[in-house]
C-alpha cells in the first residue's frame, strides 16, 4: 500500500465533500462565502482522515463516516475563525492567507464561525443516513462533548488565561488535551462509533488519538522554533515572541524530539489489537505526523 | 384551567432545568459563569414553553421534551450574546442588566456563546433519553437547520445588511422569518417530533408557530414605540433613533395593531385540528403574547 497516495486520495475526497456541503444554499449576503473561505482554505484534513480511516479499521464503510468527517472539520474551522478574532489572538494570517475577519470584517467572521459550528451538527445529523439512528446520536453527542466548554472551548479559555504568566508542564498538557486533543480524539472515536465498534475498540482508538494528539502538539511547538516559514505558511518564532510557555520552552528541543517519538510509539502500540494489516495506514499516519515539516 | 398559573409553573420548570444544565461541571476560568450569567438572566422562556406544550398537545410526555426545550433556549441565549458584541449591535444592556461582554470581556463572551451553542446540541443529544433515537436525530436536526445560516444566523446577516438603508416590507418579513421565526418554529416543531406527531400535526404546528412568530415581532416593534422602559427593561425608541425599518415605520401603529390581531387569529385557527381542549393553552399563549407589555 502506498500510504502517501492513499492519504492524498482521502484528502481529495474530503475536499470534494466539504465543497459540496453548502451547494445550492441561497446566498444570504456573504455568509456562505465567508464560511467557505475558511473551510476550503486547505489544511491537512487530519481530523476527517482520522474519522474515515478509523471507521475502515473498525470494519465500517468510510462513506458512511463522511458526514461526521466533514462535521469535525467544520468545528475545527470555526474554532480557527473565532480564535483569530481581534478580541482573541488577533491574527492577520492563517495558512498564508488573510484571516476571515481581515476579508469579511469582524461581525461576519463571528457569524461565519457560528454558521460553521451549527452546520457541523446539521451535517452530522443528516436525516437520510442509512446508519442506525442510535449511532448517529452517539457520534454527534461525542462531537458536541469534545467541542464544548468541557473540551475545545474550555481549552481556549485556559489558553487565554495562561497568556503572559508562568505555567507548569501539567498546565500545558491539560490545556493541549482540551484545546487540540479533545477534537482529534472525537474525530477518531466517531469513526469507531459509525462502524459499530466494540467498547474495547473504542478504548483503543481513544488511546491512539490521545497519544497522537499530544505528539502533534509537541511537534507543533517544535516547528514554531525550527520550521521553515514558507513550508509552514506562517511566521516562526511567534511563541517565543509572545513569551508563551510551550513544550519547547519547558523541555528543550532534544527532549521534545524524544517525547514525540515516545508518544508516537504509544499511539502505534494502542492499535495492536486491530492487527498490522488493518491498522497499517493509521500507524503510518502517526509516524508521518511525527516527522512532518508543516 | 388557569393559564397564567400554568405558564408560571412551566417557566419555573424550565428555570430549574436550565440551572441544572451545567451542575457539577469543572470550572474552566469563568466560562461557565459567563454562560450561566446570560442563560439564567430571566426572559419569558417562550421557546421552551412552546416545546413543552406542543409536545403535550400532540400527546407526548413534556418531561421527555425538556432537553430540547433547554437546547432551544441555549441557542437563543448564545445568539443574544453574540448579537450584543461590539462588532455586532454593540449593546450595553440586555433585560436591564449589563450585556455579557460588559461583564466578562469580549473574548469570554464570544466563547460563552460558542459554549452555549455547543451545549445546546450536547443537551439535545443526551444519550440517556428513553426516546426512540430517530426522534432525537430528527429534533436535533430541526434545531440545527433553524439555527444556522439558512435560519437564525442568516437572519442576523440580513439584519446587518439592512442597517442604514431603505428596506421593503417583503425584506423586513423575510428577515424576521429567519432571525426570530425560524427558531420559534423549531421550538414548536421539536415538541411535535418528540411526541411522535403525524406529518399533519407537524404542519399545523409549524403554521401556528410561524404566525405567532410574526405577530411576536410586530408586537416587538410596537413596544419599541409605545412601551414602558421600566416594564421592558430596555430603552424604547431605539429603532427610530437607529433609523431602523420596522413594521411600525412601514405600516404605522394602527395597521400593526390590526396585523397582530389577524396573525394571532390565524395562529389560533391553525390549531383547530387538535380540538379546543388540547390546544387551549397554546391558543391562550398566542393571545397573551399579542397583548403583552414586555
Amino acid at each position: 500500500m502506498d500510504e502517501r497516495a492513499h492519504l492524498k486520495e482521502l484528502q481529495e475526497q474530503v475536499e470534494a465533500a466539504l465543497r459540496n456541503s453548502f451547494r445550492g444554499r441561497e446566498p444570504r449576503g456573504d455568509i456562505y462565502d465567508a464560511m467557505e473561505y475558511s473551510l476550503l482554505a486547505g489544511g491537512k484534513r487530519i481530523r476527517p482522515v482520522l474519522t474515515l480511516e478509523v471507521c475502515r479499521m473498525c470494519g465500517g464503510d468510510p462513506a458512511l463516516a463522511m458526514p461526521f468527517a466533514c462535521a469535525v472539520e467544520m468545528v475545527h474551522t470555526y474554532s480557527l475563525i473565532h480564535d483569530d478574532l481581534p478580541c482573541m489572538d488577533d491574527d492577520d494570517l492563517r495558512r498564508g492567507k488573510p484571516t476571515n475577519h481581515k476579508i469579511y470584517g469582524e461581525a461576519t467572521a463571528v457569524l461565519a464561525g457560528d454558521g460553521l459550528l451549527t452546520a457541523a451538527f446539521e451535517t452530522a445529523l443528516g436525516e437520510d443516513s442509512p446508519l442506525p439512528p442510535q449511532r448517529v446520536v452517539a457520534a454527534a453527542a461525542c462531537l458536541a462533548r469534545a467541542a464544548g466548554a468541557q473540551g475545545m472551548v474550555g481549552g481556549q479559555v485556559l489558553d487565554m488565561a495562561a497568556e503572559g504568566r508562568a505555567v507548569s508542564r501539567y498546565d500545558v498538557e491539560q490545556l493541549q488535551k482540551l484545546k487540540t486533543g479533545a477534537l482529534l480524539s472525537a474525530a477518531a472515536e466517531m469513526g469507531c462509533i459509525v462502524a459499530g465498534g466494540s467498547e474495547e475498540a473504542q478504548k483503543a482508538v481513544r488511546r491512539y488519538a490521545q497519544k497522537l494528539g499530544m505528539a502533534f502538539q509537541v511537534r507543533d511547538d517544535m516547528l514554531d522554533v525550527e520550521g521553515n516559514e514558507a513550508t509552514l505558511g506562517k511566521p516562526v518564532g511567534s511563541d517565543q515572541a509572545n513569551e508563551k510557555t510551550t513544550f519547547v520552552s519547558l523541555l528543550g528541543m532534544d527532549d521534545c524530539r524524544a517525547l514525540v517519538e515516545k508518544l508516537t510509539g504509544e499511539a502505534v502500540e494502542a492499535l495492536a489489537p486491530f492487527g498490522a494489516e488493518r491498522s497499517g495506514f493509521l500507524c503510518w499516519l502517526a509516524e508521518a505526523l511525527a516527522g512532518r515539516e508543516n
